[in-house]
């Protein structure tokens, strides 16, 4: 066995310090924890200590440092682009979070970089590695169900983000259904021609007063005639809903939720089974996982990343096309954007 | 308990002959078979005889016969409204098969002659009738859910109809998705402001040849704000295909798919249950059953039809609106379609 | 097509009118009611009038009439062997609805007047027929979950039957589990060396002063070693509760319960789907159809009947030992029985 | 918040290593690895490197070190009791996996020893705390199935442990079946008057050339009059099969088995899922966790341990019962055992 990967972890929010926690947990062969960073030095320590892992005083240390071979950029979207320019010049293989940027032009720069330094660049679109929504693509992928003709993808969370969160993270297409332009590119294996979206504010008047929406239907043309259907919820009571379904000329392959448990009890008025999880992590966990898998896999053997920084491009397009569909009542056509 | 209502069929096709030997059958207490009659004699004539039911030498002498208290209209759409014109003047209770005409303004005349009449005339939207999607229906009305938000239809055929009958049938908005606009009033309750609807040929060329589509997906954004998006298909290789989803601000309510039967075999490759009945009838005898029941009860009581002409009228103008989004490649609002 | 099998049905009870409206209904080609039979003349009118049919002043009228070519016989179990000798010697093919007798050597008088006189004698176990249940031995005798090691049959009414009927039925493992014992037959294709059955008055201390139990768990060992394990109760609060699981080498195959109908609610509280029905023909009318389509085949062709006396008498032989066991404590060898 | 409970580890076997990794990992918040012993030097060596945590040299230097709040004793089971009476000696709380002792007489010994020192003493058996599993004994306890008839146990296998444990493991009652028998007693919360079993070799001869069985059903009388059925098999095809069922008088509450994942895919030939997981922990690891924090709060608040040592003892009753039961083809009451 060859030495394991040492990952540096950049920002120590909810989501790096999930990875920072499975990183060092040993959930991942292959792969260890080297130190962390966050701009915020106290959230720093205290992840730190619970993981008996180094604190950097800087990003640029935290990225130089000899004792990391590869960097998990898990801070604030404003900061990635900067920060993964950085990391093209030093030339480390980085695991980014999702998005790349809220601004195309931004996403182009920091693109343009990472290819100019022919960087090892995987985007953090985890659901990509759930193995029920992996099983979906491999049955499409395999011809399981014949010619593709439909998906269909329910998202919904559990609880609306902090209004904090919603001013700043480019609205609902940007921040949540950007995963489902993932995954139904992802399904599909094609680009999208053409969006045409409807939204609405029916979970919280204030999430409209922050200018955003909280249910939305959105609809694709893919470039090979498959048409995607998603519908978007900030907020279902029952926990955190997530499926999706390809359907095609020889039958169709589906993923469904995972009850919280599967006990259940049959009375006389019917019978009652569990609600799903409300937190994105009990669901999502095996995801990451198998995240950090390909990603050590792909960074050990020299490969692709498998998922690039052209998806991250790709389905933040999508995000403003049915942005702008929304605002403009009309379908909107992907060259538009850009 | 007081005598039987005597109904008279016209037309025993594919649906009349259904409805006809359910009457017959003593499936629906309070009903009985009185008279058949058909265009085609000797089709008539083997029904009648299966059934032990006079057969009536013309429309007008089975409508107009003492025997006969009530009348089922089962034949081709385009003799409909001439048929609901006679009926509204002799003035029997009559049950009219979908769709009243495919021809706003022969509907229109048809509604004006029942109207004018006072004419007791329900229309043959049987899936409000199947048990599972009214549970989603009442669930709905109850609150169970919330506020209603979403609406989810999956609907598709386990094989496309013949291309004779797709020639005439006003093709896919009207023949097929007419049911599933007809569910999206009934569980959200309410009218529809705006179709836009995407489609195309994926399962036979033929079908595009013959003018029509075979693949479908259809969004409704309704007067109180309720999104509904319906995904079609002409063929699903697995069966029947039947669902309704109803998402609210406190939870969801569905219907899912009946299976053949309940058997399964679990092995080293997993778990193999039944694909869905292939026939329509398989999966809604229970919903026509439950249809007659309620038009006998309605008769009986003197009250409004549970389905009404203008039910009827509502699903064309919805059909004729997503016809039109597909040829115009836009969002199409109903009030410009009547 | 040749002329159809003409049945006369004796005895209009709960289960003889199911069977004649079933062949009255035209659900089973090739069968026709031609006349019906029972001790209270008035039932038997009533249920004639309903169907149209001719009633008979005698039972032996009925067996005797040249418009009957085969005999359901569907009177109370103490008239079974003596309208089954009389059958014998008219020579009329018979469908004797279970038991054949309660008394073995009553039994053993039936069937050596039915095998002396050659007759076609189907017993009416109809749950053979249940496609669910079918599909079970289908998969076991297919050798698709390899060589079989267990059985687990659930076997639970909704509602314990009257007093009266339970005073008179030979207790639950005669009227209720002898039902599971055909199926452990069935599913096994062996018979049962061994019987122990523990059994208790749990749901009605009525039930115990009639001198019967209502929950009991049976085992079996079969001749070929697989071992089969039956719960019953009298009483399923959720409704009437039917289950058939095999275990082999390979796998499992098993029958599960279908729904009241597929609509379910999910909310916080979870998700809660339909109870069960309640009655029993709502679960069984396939069954009861296929069983009389199965009937017909045989006769027509001249086959051995789907389900012999020799089914009926071995059922009774377990139903007698696991009495045995239950007042003895031990467990109790057929080879006791006789 | 006060100081972690920190947990010494006696025994790093598949067992031990699950639970030392569980505790080093972080997934049990206030517990902390602090030691390891293995009478095997290089594998307390592989497990104590690779989780950061001291080598002890003895089983007395690690129960007797002042850097060991507690202690889990995971050694070979013929090591089991004289450790459990050193630890007694220490005073130190003790978790111990089950079995205490194949020898009851052993098992008294100990828990005399434990009862003595006063000392807090949990035994492992850790499917009380699967969610899905607890979940039944909740609906039971809390009356929502009404008075309690009968429980059904599924427990089956993925695949044979090796003929060398079998030879050792005092046989499938003792090593497979006692956590079915510790689950009937937790889920009904009674003893067991009588039990009664059937078992066979299917699954392997050598299996029986070892002296044991791998195919059983065992019934148990409760002392409430519950009655309870346990299949077993050491071989499920399709993964480890795991199920509880308790039925009463309102209802019935049952654990289902969790898939791999939820994906499923739908053709002609029916929907095909998952099989289910082969490995135990796969199936198990929440209810791990679950058990160490119930360990936790107990050692904390100063509680009765929730798994107490008469519980093992009473599972072993049981086991040694159903050996007796097969031996003697008979039903052997508990208190013929001890």
């Amino acid at each position: 066995v060859s030495a394991p990967v040492r990952i540096g972890v950049l920002g120590v929010g909810r989501i790096g310090r999930l990875h920072a926690r499975l990183i060092a947990g040993g959930d991942v062969e292959g792969l260890k924890l080297s130190a962390l960073y966050d701009v915020d030095g106290d959230a720093a320590r205290v992840v730190g200590d619970a993981l008996g892992t180094q604190i950097m005083s800087s990003a640029e240390e935290l990225m130089g440092s000899p004792r990391t071979d590869a960097l998990a950029i898990c801070t604030s979207t404003d900061t990635h682009v900067d920060l993964l320019v950085t990391a093209a010049e030093i030339g480390k293989p980085v695991f980014l979070e999702k998005p790349v940027s809220l601004d195309l032009a931004e996403v182009d720069r920091g693109l343009a970089a990472a290819e100019g330094a022919g960087l090892f660049l995987q985007i953090g679109f985890n659901r990509r590695f759930d193995p029920a929504h992996a099983s979906v693509r491999d049955a499409t992928a395999a011809g399981e169900i014949g010619e593709l003709h439909l998906v269909r993808i329910t998202s919904r969370d559990a609880a609306p983000p902090s209004l904090a969160y919603i001013r700043v993270s480019g609205g609902i297409f940007l921040d949540m259904t950007v995963h489902d332009f993932d995954m139904a590119r992802f399904v599909t294996g094609a680009e999208v021609d053409e969006v045409f979206a409807l939204g609405d504010v029916r979970v919280d008047p204030e999430i409209g007063r922050a200018g955003d929406l909280d249910t939305a239907v959105v609809t694709l043309r893919h470039a090979d005639r498959v048409l995607t259907v998603i519908d978007n919820s900030r907020r279902a009571a029952y926990g955190y809903d997530q499926r999706v379904e390809a359907f095609g000329s020889a039958g169709m392959a589906a993923s469904h939720n995972p009850l919280a448990h599967t006990g259940a009890v049959t009375t006389e008025s019917g019978t009652r089974a569990q609600a799903l999880p409300h937190v994105f992590v009990e669901r999502y966990v095996p995801s990451y996982i198998a995240q950090w898998a390909a990603f050590e896999r792909a960074v050990r053997e020299g490969t692709r990343p498998p998922v690039t920084a052209q998806d991250g491009r790709a389905a933040l397009v999508l995000g403003l096309a049915a942005r702008r569909s929304v605002q403009e009542g009309r379908p909107v056509r992907t060259a538009e954007i850009g």
